[in-house]
């Protein structure tokens, strides 16, 4: 089982990479163990159009897949798209054992873990959570974007102080991580708000170098652009009236992974409206006692009103924190 | 090595359990080893007036000590206070060499290292960072007690909700941890606000069961309690009319270790007074929009004017965080 466990990290890993990369397709990663346990293979999703991890997984193993073991961090696709379905290049391969992280929840794609088993194939399903996977499964379940609400702020909750300064709240380590996270998303949204005060560019940077793979970027609200916001119309910005407007685009063009940076009323407006499946906040161990909060209404009077969130990593980058939640539904 | 790893461990853990029992002492532990590496004796500071750590610990060794190694979480005492110094005890012991984790800094007890090496023992400070000994050594180096402000909060800043409601923003998980913590803290404190608002009990308890050690109940402020906080008045308080004034009569009565639990203009006092040495926040995953802050004043207009501490340690509690944070001069 050791052999499965690292082919397993492998797999993870090679998923994360493809992050950014593959919408409307899921970033899924393969490694491929020949029949001694050697890993000959592996490989994550390619662009859409491109191949599925599977496939660039037993292209590198070629013949010495035979007999051996594939280690995916989905199920493997069972419809003919633009690719070939993988469950029937595994059995081609001559694959003994498939080990797949989870079900596919797809209808179009679902089935081959069962379709493998009728020919013959040992699959099973592990069952782990893949972090890559997270805001697809999230897509493919609610049939819109998954949605990330990113926020960075004091402990006491103001993302800026009484007088707007909101840089920099949170320190290098927690901005660069930012960044990253940045080029793994399909959008990035803010409202008409943010864009005017603060001439965004939405990019993933390193420093001043942009990134390789860029995030499309999005404005939300009615009023006009003209005159303000010159980096975002340097670089390019799509805007729409609405949240459902700008998600359903958003959706129809292939975005399946998109993050929210603000400000407080589009937050609100995402929140109220059952569209926050996913908060970033980066928590600075500073106090302001004054300034502007996250979100720009109440959720409700009373406690009870909250909105409830469940906890799913816990971050440190230096003194900085960064708390990642889903919803609780 | 891994001998003096494991009495290290010992050490720290009977340390652990000394806090709250020991001031205006330390809560110090002791570990002794044999002159082969063997455990023969443990201990931690007794309530002031009984026996040092070391003591306990030589008692236990016997003969035994001999030769050996002790492990002390601060450096052996050097004066004869209500109990003799302990640097001479483990000279008497035939102890041969002395790891203690951190220098004593108290004027009246320091120099039980140089004692002991002058004598021919060896004694060797580790610089190992020891969670029980923070507050005490925060108090001699403040000349009064160490100030915690502890706080629970949604999220996005909020300890009570717009209609006032507190209970409960985190889970059964984190409120339990809040009592193990209070039973080792010398003194807590609110203001009259949150003393006539909410009538608390300011007791340590496991359920509704009251633990073995109490720490004392202090209100703030000049308003009369007379009509109110019925837990208080049937369990007995302390109350002074500011904060200088209560700090120093807990220092001079012998609290080292205070724990302030809001509300929120209380805190604002302490921090902008610059008595904010330690903050304990307890974060529940939730959003409230709106609602009572930790804080009633701002501490600037602008982002470079916030409080900023460092992160000292980031704890799960379930869903819940508890950050715990440290002031940064
Ligand atoms: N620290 C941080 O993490 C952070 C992040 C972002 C922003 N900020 C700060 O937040 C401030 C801006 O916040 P803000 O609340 O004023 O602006 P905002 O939320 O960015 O923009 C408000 C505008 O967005 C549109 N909008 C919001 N909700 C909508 C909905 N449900 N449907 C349709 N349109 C909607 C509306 O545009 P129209 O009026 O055009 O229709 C509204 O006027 C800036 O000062 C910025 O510095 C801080
Ligand atoms: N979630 C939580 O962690 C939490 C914790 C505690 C409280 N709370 C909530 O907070 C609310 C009470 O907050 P609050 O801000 O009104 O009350 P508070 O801070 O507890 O009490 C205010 C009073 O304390 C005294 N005081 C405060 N600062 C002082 C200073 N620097 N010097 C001298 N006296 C000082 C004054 O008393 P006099 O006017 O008598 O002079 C003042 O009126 C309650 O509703 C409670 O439920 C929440």
């Amino acid at each position: 089982m050791d052999d499965i466990g690292a082919a397993l990290a492998v797999a993870i890993s090679r998923g994360e990479e493809a992050r950014g990369h593959t919408s409307p397709n899921p970033p899924v990663g393969a490694a491929i163990l020949d029949r001694h346990g050697e890993l000959v293979g592996q490989g994550e999703t390619q662009p859409a159009g491109g191949a599925h991890a599977e496939i660039r997984a037993l292209r590198e193993a070629g013949e010495r897949a035979e007999g051996g073991t594939a280690v995916v961090t989905l199920e493997p696709c069972n419809h003919k798209g633009r690719t070939g379905p993988c469950s029937q290049a595994l059995l081609d391969a001559g694959i003994d054992t498939v080990y797949y992280c989870q079900p596919d929840p797809n209808p179009l794609a679902t089935g081959g873990g069962a379709f493998l088993r009728d020919n013959g194939v040992n699959a099973e399903c592990l069952d782990v959570e893949v972090e890559a996977l997270i805001p697809w499964l999230t897509s493919v379940r609610r049939n819109r974007p998954s949605v990330t609400l990113k926020f960075a702020q004091t402990l006491d909750g103001f993302t800026a102080a009484l007088d707007g300064s909101s840089q920099w709240i949170t320190g290098e380590q927690a901005r660069r991580h930012v960044h990253v996270d940045r080029a793994r998303r399909d959008a990035i949204i803010v409202g008409t708000g943010t864009a005017i005060a603060d001439n965004p560019s939405l990019t993933a940077r390193d420093g001043t170098r942009e990134l390789p793979t860029q995030p499309r970027r999005v404005v939300i609200g009615g009023r006009s652009l003209a005159g303000h916001a010159a980096n975002l119309h340097r670089l390019g910005f799509e805007q729409y009236r609405g949240i459902p407007d700008a998600l359903w685009q958003l959706w129809d063009s292939g975005a399946r992974d998109v993050l929210v940076e603000g400000g407080a009323q589009l937050a609100s407006g995402f929140l109220e409206a059952g569209l926050v499946d996913h908060i970033q906040a980066y928590l600075a161990p500073a106090l302001l006692g004054q300034g502007r909060g996250v979100l720009s209404e109440a959720v409700g009077l009373s406690i009870d009103d909250a909105a409830r969130f469940r906890t799913r990593t816990v971050t440190r980058f230096g003194d900085d924190v960064l708390l990642e939640l889903t919803r609780k539904d």
